[in-house]
């Protein structure tokens, strides 16, 4: 296929033609389709019905230390299900507290209590002047919305195939002290499905930050989430906690992950792993903030998934479900789209998302085009920092809710859009 | 009986001989009894286990506004959920959020918002350079760990048997624009056991605080937790909110309930009440933290107790069995200690707890004492802020969790302990 660049004028005036009478057509079906939502669909959470069948008032609800799920107390959680989330972290039990429904509650908390009380000992952030965050971008908008929350200024850190650019890590982290975190999903990475390499998550370990109250933030949210069998070994994740052990920043890193989409995003278990010392710094705040997470669904979830070998499997499941919706999108866009220069993907080997990069100012056109044809996209810039995509290039696409039929409909609608939008761009130069 | 003030130096000696004989022998069986914890006991948490068969792999998991419990969505908490709990409360649904497995985080993470930022756009608590609350004393424990954890200095208010000193409350609240808040358990209140009077309510419904900022935190902790059969009527309280509004002081109060003394301490739901304003104030930060709370125990929780109705019928249940515990205690101390003057209580209608008021300068030497015949009750000074009883009197007695026959020993020991250190008192100023 010829290059859309390297056509004449002409050439592309025949092709707006002939695109913008496909786009009138379908936008005349009336469709209602989304494809902006990061949720797991039906058929997903149709695997874990299973889940609900633990505990009924036929099961006793006492957790292998003896504790009665139904009353108060294991603030940490409960010592199954530390062990569950442990493995499924790769870290040990003791690093571990489970928590509520939600990993984000989690990360939200933790910022908050930097705000208010600092890191194991340090000025609380409240205090200080300025307190900044490097944002690996495109990353999660519902991180970068928390740090805003809380009036963190946000710094762009370009990803790449192997994870976030280590050198402007290095350097920001080890000369500016008011540099206090990073964001990380450093498996199947949102929206890019970016593993980090071993060489990245080393580097990440061995930072030398200015600031004593740095922290990774390393949401392991996809940490078992592939798409293909088998891909866990191409993608397999150094250990964040025990690497920066080794390289002697065992308290760098807060660590948090959820069962939001292995079961139930409306009622799975998080949790969050950190050094001992952290650990305890944790806990001296939570112990305030609450008696105890909701045990009776630590145990529901532990006896369903057993271990990493019944997440494992369970995860294969979950697998099969999403290959063939993220199979017919790549298909899609590799059909339509290569060659024509006007986008690049990577295609992901876990997690939720497709990202997709369009022509530099491209990015909010097709998103406004797909709308009026009846699609919904993730908005562009949400990917950003301040909702700010400073090329207006990046468009997150996430296939796992709609049912096949409907993302085939959304996939080609989006695919007219680039091309239509990419023609315009390109006349508008000519 | 003979008051032992009334006693003489002889008299007092003789008592202490017999009191020490029998704190002798009782510590000689080596008990090892719990009369400190606010707990339900396994018989009331077999209560509710019905609530456990609600959800299975057989129901459905939609909410009536048709959301798929399972998946994301609803962050206020699923419609009939927030009826539910609103009914608990005494107010509207679009006045409630519904949260997690516990209250104390909600209130926990009310105040970490206004520390971070101000409270419907006052300037944040954390940029001040005093906040102080007013805390009616005894209260509870947990409520002043999370003002003293955010460095807000606490002012004891006393409380009489209709509430907290209003004259007091007024004083301060309309003088001191420091002032920011009141925790209050307005009902069967932590640890004494007394509700408000409609005075109380519609006075502290008036305020006029010097701070825009103030709010009442009316933890309606007890809110359906009766001891006694049709003792409702006597102890209705007035409803919080729609008082302030009729005061003209809409936004002057958070209200936070739970279900964790209804159903289950380790997996209830929770609830958060205020107006329009504060809702709207509240979402924009809980949007942050959460996507949203587990539905699926939400949903559980109303096909079990369905509506109000389903909630009193429940609670009578559990009202049958904390009662003979209650009785017990009451009636103990009704025969051993009546006419002595060593000791004050009230009887409670409602609530978890009794509440002793020792002789000045002995609560500590009791708790100690029974500690040394091996029961255990809360630490003296734990229902003052600071855990600093001025007078050393307040002892919070806990009868729901031990079983009927354990409690009898421990009320028995409880009161030789309490003999035997005021007898020790009275001869110290002989």
């Amino acid at each position: 296929m010829k290059a859309y660049k390297n056509m004449t004028k002409e050439e592309l005036q025949q092709l707006q033609k002939e695109l913008s009478k496909a786009f009138e057509d379908v936008k005349g079906k009336g469709l209602k389709l989304d494809m902006s939502r990061g949720k797991p669909s039906q058929e997903q959470l149709d695997l874990s019905m299973g889940v609900l069948d633990m505990i009924s008032s036929e099961t006793n609800c006492k957790a292998e230390d003896g504790v009665d799920c139904r009353n108060y107390g294991d603030m940490e959680g409960i010592p199954e299900a530390k062990k569950l989330m442990a493995d499924m972290m790769d870290t040990k039990p003791e690093n571990v507290i489970v928590c509520g429904n939600a990993s984000l509650t989690v990360m939200f908390d933790t910022v908050s209590r930097s705000m208010t009380h600092g890191v194991c000992g340090s000025t609380p952030w409240c205090k200080l002047d300025k307190v900044k965050f490097l944002c690996p971008v495109p990353g999660y908008d519902r991180h970068f919305a928390i740090t805003e929350y809380f009036g963190i200024e946000m710094i762009n850190i370009p990803m790449s195939e192997s994870g976030p650019d280590m050198d402007m890590v290095e350097e920001y982290v080890s000369k500016d002290a008011s540099i206090k975190g990073i964001w990380c999903v450093p498996k199947y990475s949102n929206p890019q499905g970016v593993s980090y390499s071993d060489e990245t998550v080393r580097r990440m370990a061995a930072l030398k930050p200015a600031a004593e109250d740095f922290r990774i933030y390393w949401d392991n949210a996809y940490v078992v989430h592939h798409i293909y069998e088998e891909e866990d070994k191409q993608a397999k994740l150094l250990d964040i906690l025990s690497e920066c052990e080794k390289a002697g920043n065992p308290d760098m890193v807060y660590e948090f992950a959820s069962t939001s989409k292995v079961t139930f995003s409306g009622g799975g278990i998080s949790a969050v792993a950190a050094s001992p010392k952290n650990m305890e710094y944790i806990k001296k705040s939570m112990t305030i903030q609450t008696i105890g997470h909701d045990k009776l669904n630590q145990l529901r979830h532990v006896r369903y998934l057993k271990d990493l070998e019944g997440i494992k499997a369970h995860m294969m499941k979950q697998a099969a479900s999403i290959r063939p919706k993220f199979q017919a999108v790549l298909e899609a866009l590799d059909r339509e789209l290569s060659g024509l220069e006007i986008g690049t993907w990577i295609s992901p080997l876990g997690g939720y998302f497709i990202s997709f990069e369009a022509l530099e100012g491209c990015a909010k056109a097709i998103v406004a085009k797909c709308k009026e044809a009846g699609v919904v996209m993730t908005g562009a810039g949400a990917t950003y920092p301040y909702k700010k995509d400073p090329k207006d290039s990046n468009i997150r696409i996430a296939p796992t809710f709609p049912t096949a039929e409907e993302l085939k409909m959304a996939t080609e609608i989006f695919i007219i859009c680039v091309k239509l939008v990419s023609v315009e761009k390109l006349l508008e130069a000519k």
